[in-house]
């Protein structure tokens, strides 16, 4: 296909092989691994988790919940705080297929023993440092007393603890996604002593893509829950989640005009197609997005200092360094590595694989 | 409707007055009212226009132009640097409906000048101080060299000068853009005293929705492009280019969530739905919106240091202030003013009327 506009373009081999890592690394350590399908949102490349396995996944609303149901997706836990307008919706998924879902508060919980007419698995969600959502794990008081609120309907199953530790993308090395994974072990171990006299069968679910990536020590641990590893993205490159190889997607842009005096290229590619989430780059200034070019048919991350300096709805500013800047001229594609895939790929609603097949997500 | 997840809520009657303040301002200051339509991007909001008199409109994509044209809106202006590479698609579009495009380089001009093979009105871009695209009004030798080349092409028309003074997204005051739309003024009537002799029939276009809703002064400007304004929203509200009561459209969601300890309110209503546009708070963070309660059947902006302070993929996080906190309960409907109305509305791609009435976006 000859692209013309901004296009999210995906290289299926790069991301078989990132599903196939992570899916491998989750059997040598005994670990359930339910993806989070939020990042892709294709039916398509849900099949192709299927092929390594994978036949449980976790979504981020009920509408994700229901639509990956319909393509034949019958495990599935919603992870996203328990919202009680939906308990209807809920009730009637969980009729149809095995639905989790999570709480952390004695309100959801109340509706939910009230309400909940079909079986669910229902995990409490801890706040291992992150700060967004959950229950500290010391608060096993507080836990206890949301178990008994919701125990009492016979429809509600304790399933265990769940985290999502997203304080790692504000890490400042690996070495801190180390340390803080490892605090995480040992904090559920101790959770796990104090509530599997009680409940034998609970388990343990973590989920983000930056300790699944460069941990290898899952001690404790039932279920993982990474997303964002079956494309990465700018944001994992830079916190030393994954190596540039390892990035499946990227959005090719025209350049429409460029600006010497200032070493400025204006690309068709905006908000809309990247989204405004940024990154500190090196010069202590947010960027959306760095460049590939092709060299000697070599793809070429350029470096930090040329890189998306602002986006509009549809147009976007790249900031190049002046040795590079001859290398763009309207009319040219280049290449932008999204700063968050997910909320490309939320935006761009398809994408268009190097081998020039048309995927689709379910929005559309 | 029972609203139970993330909704844009929009109110036609403010909608409407916004549209018909718009429209009254341009014809009392002679000038054609063009506006932007990538705010609502929406077939019905359009009609909406029609019944002020408008019949020509603004685009800044050629899929958006390519749609609103197959919802009868035969004069439209492409406002984005032409794209060579979509030049077999405007060419074709500019067959059936009288179509502006822009130019701001030569390298466009020349493929322009070779390959367009029906009529098209032809722009300029001025960059009047905003630095995104276009070129700056002193350089009149290189703006006519673009000209000259262009103009060998019988069927391409120099219909003169376009600007978006997008700087005045970044006024401290109310008086900085009155001042930045002065100088504007200035500007353009010089530019246009250069021209006119060789080119009679030339026109100026402006258009952004700060100085279009509090200037008065539209000595020499020809034509008014706004967008924005059909909705307004924080940006615009927190500028003073509107009012509370002239924002026409906010984002309802569910809270699901509550941390006394911090107060906190976590909202079902993420990045997906309002967009990581930010702006600055008063307390120098990053704010995503502003929040509004209904009390006592009358709807109250909370003050500013009750936001939305961060987004995930499809959470929200309000910071409130304690004497607030218990306003907020899981299982409640909250209103969040978003901070740039025109990317929720890409993102959410349809609206429902305060008197609940479904009005869909193009890209359904």
């Amino acid at each position: 296909m000859k692209i013309v506009r901004p296009t999210l373009v995906l290289d299926k081999s790069i991301c078989l092989r990132n599903i196939e890592r992570m899916a491998k690394k989750a059997a040598e350590n005994g670990l359930r691994f339910r993806p989070h399908f939020k990042t892709h949102q294709s039916p398509e490349i849900g099949e192709w988790f299927r092929i390594y396995g994978v036949n449980a996944i976790t979504v981020s609303s009920y509408s994700m919940a229901k639509k990956f149901a319909g393509y034949g997706w019958n495990d599935i836990t919603l992870a996203f705080p328990l919202n009680i307008l939906e308990l209807k919706q809920i009730n009637e998924l969980a009729g149809k297929i095995k639905l989790n879902i999570l709480i952390e508060n004695r309100e959801a919980a109340t509706v939910l023993a009230e309400k909940a007419t079909n079986p669910l698995g229902v995990f409490i969600k801890i706040d291992t440092g992150y700060h967004r959502t959950g229950i500290e794990a010391s608060r096993t008081g507080f836990i206890q007393s949301i178990i008994n609120i919701f125990s009492i309907n016979p429809q509600l199953t304790f399933k265990g603890f769940i985290t999502h530790a997203g304080n790692n993308y504000h890490a400042s090395s690996v070495n801190e996604i180390f340390t803080r994974h490892f605090d995480g072990l040992v904090t559920f171990r101790s959770l796990r002593k104090k509530f599997q006299k009680k409940y034998p069968g609970i388990e343990i679910s973590i989920g983000d893509t930056p300790s699944c990536s460069v941990c290898n020590n899952f001690n404790g641990i039932d279920e993982i829950r990474p997303g964002n590893f079956v494309f990465y993205d700018l944001t994992q490159y830079e916190l030393g989640a994954c190596g540039f190889e390892d990035i499946a997607v990227k959005m090719v842009c025209p350049v429409v005009a460029k600006h010497s005096a200032r070493n400025e290229v204006v690309i068709y590619g905006g908000a809309v197609h990247l989204s405004k989430e940024s990154i500190i780059n090196v010069n202590g200034k947010p960027m959306y997005g760095r460049i590939v070019l092709t060299k000697n048919d070599k793809k070429e991350l350029l470096g930090p200092m040329n890189y998306v300096q602002s986006l509009s709805q549809e147009h976007g500013i790249l900031k190049v360094e002046q040795k590079q800047f001859g290398h763009f001229a309207p009319g040219d594609l280049v290449e932008i590595v999204p700063v968050h895939s997910c909320l490309t790929a939320n935006l761009m609603r398809r994408y268009i694989t190097t081998d020039d097949h048309k995927v689709l997500t379910i929005n559309n």
